[in-house]
């Protein structure tokens, strides 16, 4: 099913992106930059095949994977070069895309293997917001995944989605789109709205 | 011997709890918390795992751990909503039992796969400690186990005790036993009287 | 070819080094310094071992990786009491010299398991920054890796050194000081002057 390595390569492209931008708002050297575009890119299925035990991890076996993002890097590079000419919804919007791809690549990794439900939805989630995470550690931030609208939320759903519909009995290929589709959309609806779940706060005082 | 089975899933629940809490200190959504939970719940032992080459780690072979991390949060979330309410030294005291709880589970998983002693002491530290290190890292904090009085000592001691007992012919049982005592015992007194050995300190000038 | 081995154990001492002299700068206690010289000397070699699926990670099937860290550490702690006594440039020619090593170490162990060269310079990269990436997140540094004049970049140019070399058809022991040679002077030379390559910087405004 090359869709699926499609999707792959495109979110690895989306995540890098990501990673790149973040990097030039620290003033990163071009290396430093590949880096930080590196972890993002395959962070969380690094560490999906880590604890799976799907060694050497993906991106060791195919080398198309590092070309993408060393591409992606020198686009970046090479072009965006003036913040102001990023328009303000380009990074959530290929976050989110990123996101919702590589949440069902995680997802269809693990049921491939034989694991459960359960664990094909957190597999889901670790390759979806794994590579974020460390990227917002490497640059001292308490990362978005954790705080920002309906995220780690979008992914869960997206795995939940896919793993209920092949359950249900419907084609890989349905399955793919439900999935990939409820966690794009309900990502994106939470940036255009702002929407928020009620946070869990005991900071605020209230008695 | 299913004590240790029971033991490491208190352990989860203590973790869990401890990592729900951090992330109602920082207003995380709950999903977000429930990530937090569960990285600071099986982020050591993860750790471990991979490192080992146990893989698929614990948890993706035994969905009790995800289920115990769920009712933790869920528990949490319905009843922990006042901040005043906690009362002060619940978290530390469910932090030293989950340390000495999980550097016992640590330890004795290395030993029963043929590691030799310091690599148990070692296996039982980072079981211990590499949730709470992550919990930390994510809430942008210097992890209180490299600070803490007494922290990373008490898990390294409580693993000595366990190998050492082992080596000196005593059952399993009591060498568990003095394992999670000792550890535990340790923390404690170190909360209670503010024991801590003396910093290596390079930034005070003292000439 | 037991320079290698030799040169690995010197790599886990200097860089041992540097995270205990870090530990220093945030007064940890003295098992938190050993466990911060511990990530920072093995951190990016069992990241390696970890994601190629080499398991148990070396350290677990060597002790003398863990002696010579205890020894550095006891070093450090008895010797280095006073801030000003350690010479200016100390801790980065020690890092350098670190980053040389594992450099070449990385490199070479990828390509001894039959990846190719691509793999083996990133494996190389891992390697030579793993281990201070992690001691910069403890301290809730973002890491000097990433920020730094020409850090990962001396790094990739030795791993890139040691494959082309091979490649080329020299000698295991040639490609071996060529590597280290490279990465060590351009490192050396990027601290005596501060060279840099110009950073990619989305942050200041232009236009």
């Amino acid at each position: 099913m090359s869709w699926i390595y499609f999707f792959d390569l495109c979110g690895t492209a989306v995540f890098a992106l990501t990673g790149a931008l973040a990097a030039g708002r620290h003033r990163m050297d071009p290396f430093g930059v590949t880096v930080l575009a590196a972890v993002t890119a395959v962070g969380g299925g690094t560490i999906r095949d880590a604890i799976i035990g799907a060694t050497p991890v993906f991106w060791l076996r195919d080398p198309n994977y590092v070309i993408v993002i060393l591409a992606t890097v020198l686009f970046t590079l090479i072009f965006i070069r003036r913040p102001r000419k990023v328009p303000q919804y380009t990074l959530p919007i290929a976050d989110a895309l990123g996101l919702a791809l590589f949440t069902f690549i995680g997802a269809q990794k693990a049921l491939s293997l034989g694991l459960n439900g359960m664990s094909a939805v957190i597999m889901g989630l670790i390759t979806g917001v794994g590579g974020g995470i460390i990227r917002d550690v490497l640059c001292r931030q308490i990362p978005m995944v954790l705080r920002t609208e309906i995220y780690a939320t979008a992914s869960i759903i997206g795995g939940i989605a896919y793993t209920l519909s092949l359950q249900l009995g419907m084609n890989a290929k349905t399955a793919m789109w439900l999935s990939m589709l409820s966690a794009l959309m309900l990502r994106l609806a939470a940036i255009r709205w702002h929407l928020s779940l009620p946070a869990f706060d005991l900071k605020t005082k209230r008695d």
